[in-house]
């Protein structure tokens, strides 16, 4: 560690304005080599560039109380180029929230101050660190503070130039403006360099601007090194009647010779420390007064005059997605605080149910599931509960998204309709088939995938209050409604829907249907199968599939999945894992599809009743000869 | 079945240019309606908006031997709005490549016209029906066709209004006018009709004219119902010294009073085909002769001088992305197909050290992973064999286009570095710790996780062979090499690098080592274990992994991964499957990491040497109590 060159002035606001804010620039540049030096990694040259951006912002526009960070009016500050992680801790810093200690414990175990920005922070709205992601997050949290909050509160988003190039920016832009989000302003610091030589644009300012207006941005050109210009953009910026994108030219590595502007410098410590100090002038304790929200708020009275989930009536056929619509309207009349949001599939899905009884808290993101997802990241950081609709197969567009938002300790409720070969004539690229296992695999998820239009109702009721990435997956087509609307179905749980001691027959969705006709066949044949409905299948009631590995001995498993990751995969692990595994047979959907009626598939598949008894039928019988 | 209207005078070529097009775009709209109505689902009104625009494409401008659909002269057809299937089939029906019968097994299970087209039939270059995949795609095909076959290809792409708003959409944008791609259109059929609603932009044109030239583009905005005005588009575009967009105002269900410009016709076939065909003025058989490429063409020669893979010395220690990186390098100089794609991180991936040996055949696509997935898919159809790598947490957001390359059974090498929480201080955003999951659920897939560099040389050869997508993994940090570089390594194998009766510790790249150092502590307190590196995680070696289970008695997978869909799943899963299951510890990463040093952060995961022989310890104590 190099050693601490102390002021010889004392710098305060007293200072000349743009003076103070050139010098908190430099200490913002000290502190990130400091942080960087002090762990040894990290990305000093992507923060330096952007330094004097912040110092404006943070004295003078951010308006942030540090105290109380879940202020409706505070401003939001997302460092989507979250690798200048750096530069967002030493503006904590400067303001006075962390103290020197947490900065130099920069990217060590257990600190808080991670390689990039995480919510264990409280100021620190969403995880960054994935590129373009932190704008569709912005557009969330802005939308949700304009349109349900009400609230006078602002988004800045910083941007990397680098990241301009990922296609959820441009999401984002299209959003922000379709929903004229005057409260979002993203500040662009274009330093030209990526991490492996120049991007694509370099220092074409206009490019950029051109575009942002061409996607109903305003967008200014400044020095992003220039206090004065920084001042005057982020004046006119808070004026604009629409998003505002700011595009400043800027150098990497900033103020220090060693790094300015070269290549070959990213995301790593300066070799030279001391001296970088030294050519940025040394150290200071400069200490920024970020403004405070003022003014009363008064949030908005939303109506939910209660009501009642669906209940359907044993014997009906009901598509698990017409439940979860019924039943989101249902919940949206309970509770004030769920929303909802679709990517333009509102009629297949049935989000279209709740959007028609709620309008006012429903978002159309359109064809742009990336957006979906980031806009309902936004929306709980601000305290509501989204409900984000599409396909099963095109939620997977947004899956580091919904990765990113399990870093972000994000409550999600995400649903994926027109699972599975069953969809039929549309073929495979309309069919999730990879659904269960990329959800399962999430850190904090829970993945539902309810047979009959009563539980569906239920678990969309529990989704809303439950923390983490919570996935329901549901049916295109009709199912025959087999639970009585009194049942209670909990995250976590199954249901035994036959009882038998030969073999067991586990079904999630569609294949609970199929494995209870199984039965009855395998019946007729002197084989009595003990049927599992699996509706939860993270977390998975592994009590109840014990006791049937026990009892029967053998299990055929049935999905409308690839083999791989699902509904098998997970009891199989589950079993081995206590101890007390069984033979199985794990049926799935293994070749690619085509188009065919939803019954030719199910069959081609050998997920319908005719494969899961065959499988049933040699399990049972393999499994009685051993004994 | 409606009857069949003949036509009164037949209808050729020799009938007026102009006239000719409009009769024959009237008979493109009757025969989408007619397959939609054979199939009893499919889109026939998003089909009917582009007819005139494909009418005038295939009679005059483009050019495609259809008995000959591989030759490099080709121009690709793309229709990146997929669910206009039947217009396309309609159009392979005029130019007589298909029959009648064919065009009414629309969406019959068997049939190759599925519901969304796929490369099993041979016109389709890629299965199309997520949306806004189609043109990335045919950016790959255009790089392809200039800057490696050097071919006369042009790369016509149909796309629809309402993925405009998807971010891929603008990743195509941008690196089309990047790469200065002149053989590459795309027609916008702008038809302001989604699914549910009216797009973002409606009608407006200019708004997307403005946004394609602030992308580089020549962008041109016509009547996309006017033969005429799409004869001079055609011509314009096919001229333009860069990528050239026609926005098309058109209408959805155009020509039928039933659905013209109608919301709630989105997907389903007409209720009166009879009478909607009358107003159409009936079904003609009317053919067109679609151009064949003309002209000479001589393939380049690409100079692959030979060489050998990299080969390192036992007891060396080298990170599995340097292998990958240096055998890549080698694998181009034995082999001119390959071909090498980066997201703009190739000092990370290693990338770069092929890129430096064969700058002509590495394509830079920046921080775009749906674009490098895309560019790669065209890649290969066009022959080549692409390897496209990135960090392994970041590919998971190009994951729809991965599921969508194997609808197109596509033959992709991807690779994604920085796997699980031994990346150490970047945190959590950057850890790979979903992928083993992902990419095991994709149709084709290969699923691979080397140790050792001499074993991630081997594999990346055996990559570059294999049909489907394949998948490896690389590490960050330095392994020690085990094997010698004599040793052959093949997708599907497995290497046992300890022997032991005790228990079986299997360990998929960094855990091999950790499970090794296991073993050897086990083995002081008396517990032999198996050590087993189980390399390809997909294909598994099931017949080693049954006799050590049947030897040992139970396992211990270890894996840095999320404990859903990976090692250990898939271990549990094949041993159930197989009748012989044992008893399992899943050792993994189960909770949210946050930054810290490599060593530290397994070990917090329990995937170290320490987790792995407590693992052990319990587990064969257990097994032993039982026997």
């Amino acid at each position: 560690m190099h050693s601490r060159t102390l002021s010889v002035e004392p710098v305060t606001k007293d200072t000349d304005r743009t003076e103070f804010r050139r010098r908190l620039a430099q200490e913002l540049r000290v502190d990130s080599i400091r942080a960087s030096d002090a762990a040894g990694s990290g990305h000093p040259t992507s923060s330096m560039s952007a330094a004097e951006l912040m110092a404006v912002l943070v004295d003078g526009h951010l308006r942030l109380d540090f105290e109380h960070p879940h202020d409706p009016r505070n401003d939001h500050l997302v460092f989507s180029k979250g690798h200048a992680s750096p530069l967002l801790y030493s503006c904590f810093k400067a303001a006075g929230a962390i103290s020197d200690e947490d900065l130099l414990s920069f990217r060590r175990i257990g600190s808080p101050f991670q390689g990039h920005p995480t919510p264990v922070l409280p100021w620190v709205d969403v995880a960054t660190g994935s590129l373009g992601q932190g704008l569709p997050v912005g557009v969330g949290l802005a939308l949700a503070a304009s349109r349900l909050d009400h609230a006078p509160s602002r988004v800045w988003v910083l941007c990397g130039d680098g990241e301009m190039a990922e296609g959820s920016i441009w999401e984002a832009f299209d959003h922000a403006s379709f929903y004229r989000l005057e409260n979002l302003i993203a500040i662009v610091d274009v330093n030209r360099l990526g991490q492996t030589g120049e991007t694509m644009h370099g220092w074409d300012l206009d490019t950029y601007a051109a575009r942002a207006r061409a996607f109903g941005w305003e967008a200014l050109t400044i020095d992003g090194h220039d206090v004065e210009a920084i001042e005057d953009a982020l004046t006119r910026a808070e004026q604009s009647e629409g998003p505002c994108a700011i595009f400043a030219k800027t150098m990497k590595g900033r103020g220090v010779a060693e790094v300015e502007d070269l290549p070959g410098k990213h995301g790593k410590p300066l070799s030279d420390p001391e001296r970088a100090i030294e050519e940025l002038g040394g150290e200071h304790e400069i200490h920024v007064e970020v403004a405070k929200p003022a003014g009363d708020y008064q949030p908005p009275r939303i109506e939910a005059p209660g009501g009642q989930l669906p209940r359907y009536a044993v014997g009906d056929s009901v598509a698990t997605r017409k439940a979860y619509g019924e039943a989101l309207r249902a919940l949206g009349d309970m509770r004030a605080d769920v929303v909802a949001l679709d990517g333009e599939v509102g009629n297949s899905t049935f989000t279209e149910i709740f959007r028609d009884a709620h309008p006012d808290r429903y978002f159309e993101m359109f064809i742009a599931e990336q957006q979906l997802v980031a806009a309902a990241v936004g929306f709980q950081r601000r305290g509501w509960v989204p409900f984000a609709a599409s396909f099963a197969a095109f939620l997977t567009r947004a899956y580091d998204f919904v990765r990113m938002a399990a870093v972000s300790q994000a409550n999600l409720c995400l649903v994926g309709s027109h699972a599975g070969v069953a969809i039929g004539e549309d073929g495979p690229s309309q069919m999730g088939l990879e659904d269960l296992a990329c959800f399962r695999a999430i850190t904090s998820s829970a993945v539902l995938c309810p047979c009959d239009a009563n539980q569906a109702a239920k678990l969309v009721a529990a989704m809303a209050d439950r923390e983490g990435i919570t996935y329901l997956r549901t049916q295109r087509g009709e199912t025959p409604v087999i639970y009585d609307p009194g049942e209670d179905f909990f995250i976590g749980g199954s249901r035994v829907v036959r009882e038998g001691t030969d073999v067991t027959l586990a079904g999630t969705g569609l294949t609970v249907h199929e494995a209870l006709a199984a039965a009855d066949r395998l019946s007729a044949e002197g084989i009595e199968a003990r049927v599992i409905d699996v509706y939860s299948i993270k977390p998975l009631d592994i009590e109840t599939l014990l006791v049937a590995a026990e009892e029967t001995g053998a299990i055929v498993t049935a999905e409308d999945h690839r083999p791989e990751g699902g509904l098998g995969d997970a009891i199989a692990g589950a079993l081995a894992e206590a101890g007390r595994p069984v033979p199985m047979r794990r049926l799935a959907v293994y070749e690619l599809p085509g188009s065919g009626q939803p019954a030719e598939l199910i069959h081609q598949a050998g997920i319908d009743a005719d494969g899961i008894a065959a499988a049933a039928r040699d399990l049972a019988h393999a499994v009685a000869g051993r004994r």
